[in-house]
């Protein structure tokens, strides 16, 4: 290949990143060498910046830039509703819904037999120590629907029963907007299980 | 939003990247934060080390690292055949097909009244005097199969001919592989014209 070899270094960094195939990578590194210098400088500072600063909250283990996150901070949150996500980036979406008020906690992951993680891969050693402590009165899981959320959920369920915590799950059923045609049979099963009586 | 300030400038970073929505650059932003400090270090620095070091070849315009790119440094390359194309990147879709051993010409742009790009927008001046030199028996033009690179293809056309030099352009028709059934019109258009007897 006639490339320089920064070009292709550079190339490869972009491969690297999940998602990026061989062709957008190299898009990505011809649109880089199209750039001012001075933007290219802020994006690779902006890399090392947010890799640096950014930690885990000691409270929730949220991304935060400080010790503890600016949810754990906040005075106005609910300190007895403890929301247990997988990941710090779900988090934001639960927050754009408006409708939770508590804190949450990120297990880092899902317990995965096949992937040998078990509840010391996760944070949640640390979740029940939280919960322990006492003042959580209701913990929602909200782990992915698929089969490592549930199995986590179980898990989490059955280890926090006996710490008196009223545990429940986020419902699931059809999105809102979507199409019963489309949905899938899964989906479906889980809806009609949720069914609700009207009025 | 309960991101970290630094969080959310990488997230705008990666956003500014062709074909990055917001999505995406969150997703790509979280997983920036769990690699190793060495790997994000190692990201940041091919961004900088090419946009710094990579440049054009001062006879055929395509990137390089040194004064010259590696094709034009080749002895081997026939000088007497000159591939004209509109993109650096081009020249490596070129170079995998293993059919041409002459040499390129990036004009960094096609021709387009609409955007205001003339002829000294692009390198165009560059070529011809690189033509005027002689030495240069066939040109073949490689812009792209659309209404610009038509134009460009043109209006190079005209402007070499007075020079003795021959001006080809790459045939057209169907793709390999393809299925006649999805061809689009044009492209048929294209393919009957160029039609060749067969045996």
């Amino acid at each position: 290949m006639p490339f320089s070899p920064a070009l292709n270094r550079l190339a490869e960094a972009y491969r690297r990143l999940p998602g990026i195939g061989p062709k957008t990578a190299l898009r990505l590194t011809y649109y880089t060498l199209s750039l001012p210098e001075g933007e290219v400088e802020e994006f690779a500072r902006a890399l090392l910046e947010a890799r640096r600063r950014v930690r885990q909250c000691v409270s929730c283990r949220n991304l935060a830039e400080e010790e503890t996150c600016p949810i754990c901070r906040d005075p106005r949150r609910d300190t007895s509703l403890l929301c247990v996500v997988q990941e710090p980036r779900d988090i934001p979406v639960i927050e754009k819904s408006g409708e939770f008020r508590g804190r949450y906690f990120v297990l880092h992951g899902s317990l995965s037999p096949v992937e040998g993680r078990g509840p010391a891969e996760l944070k949640i050693p640390k979740l029940l120590q939280l919960l322990e402590k006492g003042g959580v009165q209701e913990m929602i899981i909200a782990t992915n629907p698929n089969v490592e959320g549930d199995a986590t959920a179980y898990y989490l369920a059955q280890a926090a029963r006996p710490l008196g915590v009223k545990v429940t799950r986020i419902g699931f059923g059809l999105p809102v907007g979507g199409d019963l045609e489309y949905a899938d049979e899964l989906t479906l099963k889980r809806a009609l299980e949720a069914r609700r009586e009207m009025i």
